[in-house]
């Protein structure tokens, strides 16, 4: 899939909203890349995030995942924007146990008000790589609200 | 709704489960009640948390209220079993403003494999109490897998 | 739940656009109640609209479940709007079993754009009433579109 | 992604039991193809499924979707099994306007007892083919419990 951009700086306005998400430093989550509709962040394992089996937390997943989906709807939104999660489903398909994980938001559909996007998450244990979940998340732009980013 | 608990010490092995999900201690998660087929949870505000505008993450808000659903459906759960989130979706419905926020897991249908919970999130600022987030969610009951909990 | 309609004719409304839905009259569901924010849809079994064990299909259920939120969320909407479903999500609980289904749908937060409504599914057999399914549905408030109902 | 089947005798199986669902020929449902863990449906456009502004009853696109989700779960189960949605997830991307539908249900997981499948409908339109709708769905493996298909 391929979208054309509405800002061209769209990598600029998605890197300088996702560095004032307090909670993707607090889980020292970072920006992998930037495309117009996809977005790939990355976090290392941290047993501060774990649930009673030693596993990330789904909703820590979803916290990433969200993150994801929303930057990558954001990345094609106009320069005055903001993004907000209308919902999102999250499907656990294995447990997330590794070393590190990855986050992909991608954008499936994107509308002047509504955005479809969905994500993925993979576990890197060794040289092994996992899906251990899936997003789908409906995203829209929001404009006029005093809101930014 | 109520229902009759198979387990009739349910209620400690809520928390003892829930004293092992790290994740909760680290966001400063309290354990309000438990029922059988209802758990309630609370935390306080902390910018850590938070996206790009201040607000709770709503991956935050969905990691609380699937802890909340998890365990109202573990409550209703055998004593040898351990309890799984197969899937979940949320419903962001006003910003996750507040100095408190709170969070209902209910049962709706328990079955022997699969139980389906609703889950509510609330923000409280000063006399005010705001839903601010909804949640369906599928937990697994899962014997024999050498988990507990 | 109590709401204030935006359009004080809302109930006409909704009877006007329920009756332009081809597939309502082919499911013969029959408008049971209109109020601000809840609609009450009912339909008899028939065997053409069964799935491999003579339940009702899921899709069938979720059909008129969607119709129910969609009038639910289009009964709190300006007089010129339109109603159109972004998503929706079905969560089955019981074999759809039963000579006669009521699905209800009631709104849980309605915005300017965006409106959030639960749906729940009954089956009625002989003397018994029994929850086979619910919903939660992201409906939109659709302006200028050329649409209407 | 490509799957072992565990019943060689699976694409038989999956035109059994859609044959026996009674709402797939009510609606003119054709079997296009199976796979192991894919599954294509195809229907004309019929003015009976229709909502208010003509298109499609987005519980139409689900119920065939999620035909066409819960068969590609069932071709990877056991020749003994059963098959049942306990939920799924439609998003509604594009009018459903055209004159011939197709849907298309892909394993993305299949595990002993639950199995998660993505959903996609399309519609034909002259020489178009546009991506109208996509559902994620959860599938149960059903054993000894009477059911057949």
């Amino acid at each position: 899939m391929s979208f054309i951009p509405q800002d061209p700086d769209f990598a600029v306005r998605v890197r300088n909203s996702f560095s004032r998400q307090s909670v993707m430093q607090t889980m020292e989550v970072e920006l992998v890349s930037v495309e117009a509709g996809r977005v790939v962040l990355a976090m290392p394992f941290n047993s501060q995030w774990t649930q009673q089996h030693g596993f990330l937390h789904a909703g820590v997943v979803s916290t990433v995942m969200d993150s994801a989906c929303g930057y990558a709807a954001f990345s094609l939104m106009p320069a005055e924007a903001a993004v907000l999660s209308i919902e999102f489903k999250t499907n656990l398909l294995r447990p997330a146990q590794g070393e590190r994980f990855e986050f992909v938001g991608q954008v499936k559909k994107a509308g002047k008000t509504i955005t479809i996007v969905d994500g993925e998450a993979y576990a890197f244990s060794g040289n092994q790589k996992k899906l251990i979940a899936t997003m789908t998340g409906t995203m829209m732009t929001v404009l006029d609200k005093g809101l930014s980013g």
